[in-house]
């Protein structure tokens, strides 16, 4: 089970009933959160999800209503004792930034460990998860991320039997590793199929439409982009701020061929995104208005 | 008009429906706000109120839960157009540490001033409301802060009359000027009566009793006291963590003879402080459990 929840869906500020725009997703033991702007840990709390086992922490960029909750987030991990060390990705200075921030969070009871990203694009691999950072294009550096999990080939059990491999080899077979037992050696490419295809699922806020997204988001599950305005008519502006309307949004959902796509990060002068909805449906028609606290379990496409 | 909300009760973390505990008071056109933990320009806007007039804000001590929601604050006033500076009171370090956090607002369209506390109490007027700010016990450098204004005394128009004092010099009088009308000079203690008791609010948190408190909150009209744990069961961990019991609470209000006491910063834990009211009432009976956004208009006792 690959499952995501986006906390909130607010650009700018927090506001009454909506929170800051950030991701959390949990994976087999993984909790990687995106973006921690204020508010999400009481996000995150009316979710009724503990942040103690966030393990990861992805930053977009700096601009505060993405990190301001960071200290917070983190006196209320150390208050759930939490004590293994927690990974900190973002764009090249964000170590700079999280420290500059714990002057008010001093002693926290773990570690904290930084990757600096810096080039157009990075390739992460973060226990069982595989995290594609790329540049997109704000009026700062800013990353989206692709997160995605593998799936192994089917296990041949005839081919297996036929190769009289004993039934005890089978199961690290699957799990891809190479046994000898009485002088023989069993590989995996003997009993298990070609890959099968995984999950993947793409988060992008803070940017005007880029080759990157495409690139990056193609064949995802689930696209989350940011929506900042929801009129076309809003497109000077968002040109300026260097955001999106949405029906640039589902232009790229459409090029980069993805399942589905979730609108998020709205202006705080968007009070009801649905009302604007058919702008990105009548290019992309699985797009959503996401909400606060929507959530998903991503299950593999065939069984 | 001396008016006063208690924005949030909480203490160490927000929760869903009880923000962090911090105090705007608005008098004359002054707006200060004391504290602000994340979350605090939500319960701002919950109560409808703007964050752009804030011209002065206090801080208590540094912890997160009493500043985190600075740098979202001050990008909030920013977009709200404010220009004008603002004045920042806090512990020795308060720059350092604002300048810290402004790593993640660092361009603001108005300017900053800070006053750094470091003695034992310290008066500072600002505008029309003079406040104290006075060191508590907390296991950090906390400040408790009193607020009072002054109320001039009663114009005696008799005595106006009787003095031939012409009639366009009375308000000047009533402002306290001195004047000077065809060589006669015209004092205010001609026409008036002696001061007349204003109105003064105290506002403490994250400390132990100490006897700073009932010094400065002698005699207040509303006295907002933390009251971190509700049952007497928990000294013990008061005194550990350098809060205290409602008990306490009480215990400071009646030595320092308030008028009305609130209750606030709240453990996590302390789900239903209503429910430990008596304990504090059977002290100090005009105890109340505050609750976010209560507010008053505090008005002059005598007419």
């Amino acid at each position: 089970m690959f499952e995501v929840c986006l906390l909130g869906t607010g650009g700018m500020m927090p506001l009454p009933y909506r929170w800051l725009t950030s991701l959390m997703v949990r994976y087999n033991g993984s909790n990687i959160l995106i973006d921690c702007g204020e508010g999400t840990q009481v996000a995150l709390k009316e979710k009724g999800w503990s942040p103690k086992p966030i393990d990861l922490i992805l930053f977009t960029h700096f601009h505060a209503d993405h990190i301001s909750g960071l200290p917070g987030m983190f006196l209320t991990m150390g208050n759930s004792e939490r004590t293994e060390p927690v990974t900190i990705v973002g764009p090249k200075g964000v170590r700079e930034v999280v420290e500059s921030l714990l002057i008010i969070a001093p002693k926290l009871p773990f570690e904290l460990e930084y990757i600096e990203l810096d080039g157009d694009s990075q390739r992460i691999d973060f226990k069982d998860v595989h995290i594609d950072a790329f540049k997109v294009s704000h009026n700062v550096t800013c990353y989206g991320y692709s997160l995605s999990i593998d799936r192994a080939g089917r296990f041949d059990a005839e081919a297996a039997k036929k190769l009289n491999i004993p039934l005890k080899c089978w199961s690290k077979l699957q799990k891809g590793e190479v046994i000898e037992e009485d002088g023989v050696t069993y590989t995996p490419d003997m009993v298990m199929g070609p890959p099968r295809k995984g999950i993947k699922v793409t988060y992008t806020t803070d940017t005007r439409p880029c080759k990157n997204i495409p690139i990056f988001a193609k064949n995802s599950d689930l696209f989350i982009c940011e929506g900042m305005y929801g009129e076309d008519e809003s497109l000077d502006k968002a040109k300026e701020h260097r955001h999106m309307i949405f029906s640039e949004a589902a232009t790229l959902a459409k090029e980069a061929e993805v399942q589905e796509m979730w609108l998020t990060h709205y202006s705080p002068s968007l009070f009801k995104p649905k009302e604007f909805l058919d702008n990105a449906r009548k290019i992309f028609p699985k797009t959503y208005a996401a909400k606060d606290g929507m959530s998903a379990d991503l299950v593999y496409e065939e069984s």
